[in-house]
């Protein structure tokens, strides 16, 4: 039976070769170094531009990201207006929708940025503030809008326009750059003082091919996030349409200033430590761990010396090799406080509930700021956020959108309900691409929904009207890609997560719990009230017509709902074990809505 | 009734502040250039060296990657040794499930490389032969290996040790080098003559943090996948344990060489046009439009300039940002041949039916080879293999197998089916990590697979015991990281993938079908056998006892036969119509398997 049918189609192959055909040398002629730019021209997926609709997201999003990250720095509220205008070609101007190529402009507030800096900052990648140190904030690799940059130059040939003042007594200089792919350094094109209306800031304009769609993914989704984690920021967005949105300030304070901290000893790795051992300005081995590592006082530092056997006083640059292995593992045999984690700014509570609350139609909303944690001796915190139902009163679900109803039986049932929606910040950035790659997305596929009263199919986000909000804040985010979208899967982020989601899910859980049981009481009393007539009558007929019937069926009634007073939504709200705090979550009933309501709290 | 209640726990925060503190200047100081070392080494992550399991497998995958490469570009047969060693420390040698450090260790019999370019493939970031030019190739960015030697210093500060030979005749060279990350540089520690007992060949060491573990995202399972892509090469691995693998050749011939090609004009982008108008050596419009692109003849070229209205002989350089633009224009008007197909060299059905068999154990297997595509200009090919069942006799499926039963009632039930497994190749490199990022999988789950017989939740894999074969050939592959685990998300590439699940679905649902079919009929001339004695002493009882007991007996086993007929699985592999064709599938029934079985061709 087993038989060799017809040869498959196969393509002509070569016949086996066993000398060396084109050899070493011949290779050797075509290895060349690549520049940075180059290559990351070739690969500008690797940096947001893969598509002209990301890549007018990405170019929105590399200027509004470095606006707050200014603004922050120096203190300021942040202030940023967005147009995005579609380029005229030939004097035409095509409708949005059909437009290829966008004027994209952003202005902020901010410090300014000082002459000498500009070209390099906005026509060189890999070039900046915030790479060498570690702080948290939206910008950590000096690509970004050098990127935005290079693309408009790759699909528009046009250069990026930059305009900054640093001050009012300052001028203001007008600058057009390009970047130089094959040097990755900035060609000056034009540079110029111009009169400017603002005392300060920094206007960053560029012309690029692109696509405008809304709805997800899309400028108007984005800026409503960041909106969302910026409560302290005022937005300004002009659309291709002509359409003027703003997103107005709802908190008028500063988050906390992020502070930089050193790296900590448990999370540097023998490689690292020998270079800056080399390079370190310390003249002693016990000045070096105190000075360049966090937690490290003078006696943390006097045992890891005598755990390593070393001189406190020996020069780090004659640390030998074997020597500085023999510290690094010392190291970790001395016990060290965490790391400072005052250092993070985290949304908090407070202002997550408000965003979701604002922006999400729902019946429940909770959040829950984690303490800080550790991964490879970065501080990091998660927060979560989450909204549920569909903003109808509270104790009256559809059939169909009861969580608890069975899964499938079920291609119909399961196309009808909806995913959860997943909304994920890293540093107070809305990351809208690439979830599938991301740890968030991970850890909440792989969250067990089901415990919570929710249904979820195997290998998938949870279905049903439910919203997940989750923030990681860190003095240094592990992006899986220089385009920043999604977090890398560290198993403390994981964990801390997962943490995060299963408090608020709990809290979910009660919420639903009591709902649905205080449905079904609702549905008892109206069967048993549906009935008092008959109870009634039966009652009389026993007692032979002695009973007063008006007073009978009060007495009923009455029973009728002592059976389900223990229910009232007052509870719900109020229910203090295992189940929501009042402070982090908001339960919305027939009545209104309950608990935290943001803006609420100075009555 | 809505109220606010306790106020929320909250972060202290600071005061809004108005004036400009650390301003402009102060920033200014902390700008500085970052080399790409040092990105590289902070991101180490986006390189594939996220935690050590996974840096175990990196380092491996791209030194053999490197080495198939090598061979196949100077027409070698592939033959390749990895050796994974527990390193020791301090005398002692932990077990490797418990080991931390590893010694990796992989040699080849490739064309070696010449001695000057040593220190800079191995240690220098962004060098390399591949990037400046369009051919299918496994390296693409001239990262790999330097990476992989930058993390073997971070992590254990020992160098990376090359030995390299490139003939017989030839001294064999030996270095240990160090990237100098601050300057992305090679230190070389030692360069030496040794004596080797290869005529040619490479072999690179490295010491790395890493940790060993079999089974899925193993080196193990690396090296399998890579086996069945690549049937030409022949494989030995010695694992931590001492075991001694070995992936034997299966097909003598090397794959068709692939060819090197201009970009295609459709493809090129208005600023890289405008660049290469600058870099080109043509003196003439003309000239560089015919040689700097693949598919413009003379003819092609004069239409291109005619319908830009430029002079076919002016000079390249002289051509002005705005005749640019119209230029880049003109080219998108003009109808221009597609890019050469036969420059990729595709694994093939045949290759890829024989990999899955020997690998896999299944009832069905089939594999489909599409017709070259096109991407911005590259093409690319895609192949899909599928393999089906668990190697049972076709035509008896557990109950709990069979694909057409309803999903869910059902988290017991959907717990225990075990989601589809998918292989994702890029020119014959297996991607075992990011699956979730990866065009590959979002096709496979965007597939209707219930079209096809096999159960889906919405938004995840199929279930089943499936195994899904997706290998992506181009000139250019577009990774979404440098780490290269994950394919971005182009239209034309997800559209071919599409095509190529839907073709291997349909034959796969025949094939379902007909075993569906066949197993009803066998369980009907079941029932109809047990009852043939009734039947016949019933036909007696009408004839009045005048029939031959016997006679009526066969006449009716006949009868039960020839109703089953038609399902002879000889017709099931030999089905012509809408269904397997009998070159690229293999079916496995009681009987043996039947179809193009590897490795019969010559019987």
């Amino acid at each position: 039976m087993a038989s060799a049918l017809a040869k498959p189609q196969e393509q002509p192959r070569l016949a086996p070769v066993t000398a060396i055909k084109p050899a070493a040398e011949h290779l050797a002629k075509k290895q060349r170094e690549i520049s940075v730019s180059e290559f990351f021209a070739k690969n500008r997926h690797l940096l947001g531009f893969d598509n002209p609709r990301k890549a007018l997201l990405t170019t929105v999003k590399e200027a509004v990201d470095n606006s707050l990250d200014a603004c922050e720095e120096a203190r300021l509220l942040p202030e940023i207006e967005v147009r995005v205008d579609v380029a005229s070609s030939n004097g035409a101007k095509p409708p949005p929708s059909q437009a290829e190529r966008f004027l994209v402009s952003v202005v902020d507030n901010g410090p300014g940025i000082v002459k000498q800096q500009i070209p390099r900052v906005f026509g060189k990648l890999l070039y900046g503030s915030k790479f060498h140190r570690l702080r948290m904030s939206r910008g950590q690799q000096g690509i970004g809008i050098s990127a935005a940059g290079m693309y408009s130059l790759l699909t528009t040939g046009k250069p990026i326009r930059v305009t900054s003042r640093i001050g009012e007594n300052k001028k203001t200089h007008y600058f057009e750059l390009q970047i130089d792919t094959t040097r990755n350094e900035p060609n000056i094109l034009k540079d110029e003082e111009v009169e400017w209306d603002r005392p300060h800031g920094t206007k960053v304009e560029l012309e690029i091919v692109g696509k405008y769609q809304k709805g997800r993914l899309s400028v108007d989704e984005y800026l409503e996030q960041t909106a969302i984690a910026n409560p302290h920021a005022r937005f300004v967005y002009v659309d291709p349409e002509g359409n003027r949105i703003e997103f107005p300030r709802t908190v008028e304070e500063l988050p906390r200033e992020p502070k930089e901290i050193k790296p900590h000893p448990y999370g540097v790795e023998l490689g690292v430590m020998m270079k800056m051992l080399l390079d370190t300005n310390s003249r002693t081995l016990s000045g070096f761990l105190q000075s360049d590592f966090s937690r490290v006082s003078p006696s943390v530092s006097q045992a890891i010396c005598g755990a390593a056997g070393l001189e406190p006083n020996m020069r780090p640059s004659r640390v030998a090799a074997q020597e500085a292995e023999t510290l690094h593992k010392a190291i970790q045999t001395v016990k060290i406080m965490n790391p400072p984690t005052d250092v993070l700014s985290p949304i908090g509570e407070k202002a997550i509930l408000a965003g979701l609350y604002k922006q999400i139609r729902g019946d429940f909303y909770t959040a829950v700021t984690r303490s800080p944690a550790v991964y490879r001796g970065n501080p990091f915190l998660i927060e979560v956020g989450l909204s549920y139902g569909t903003g109808q009163a509270a104790l009256t679900p559809k059939p169909e959108e009861d969580p608890l109803a069975p899964v499938a039986e079920g291609e119909e049932k399961e196309a009808e309900v909806p995913l959860a929606r997943l909304m994920r910040f890293a540093n107070r950035v809305p990351l809208l691409y690439q979830q599938g790659a991301c740890v968030v997305y991970k850890t909440v596929v792989e969250t067990a929904w089901r415990k919570y009263g929710i249904s979820q199919s195997r290998g998938a986000l949870p279905q049903g009207p439910l919203v997940i909000f989750v923030h990681m804040a860190s003095v240094w985010v592990p992006f899986t890609s220089e385009s920043k979208e999604a977090i890398a899967d560290y198993d403390e982020i994981r964990k801390e997560i997962k943490l995060a989601l299963q408090e608020a899910g709990r809290r979910l859980a009660a919420f639903i719990r009591r709902r649905d049981r205080a449905h079904l009481e609702l549905k008892r009393r109206d069967v048993f009230e549906a009935y008092i007539e008959e109870v009634a009558a039966a009652c009389r007929r026993l007692k032979k017509g002695k009973l007063d019937a008006e007073r009978l069926r009060k007495q009923l009634a009455a029973i009728a709902h002592a059976k389900t007073g223990g229910e009232k939504t007052d509870e719900i709200a109020g229910e203090k074990a295992g189940a929501p705090t009042v402070e982090s979550t908001i339960i919305v009933t027939p009545e209104g809505p309950m608990g935290a309501i943001p803006g609420n709290e100075e009555e």
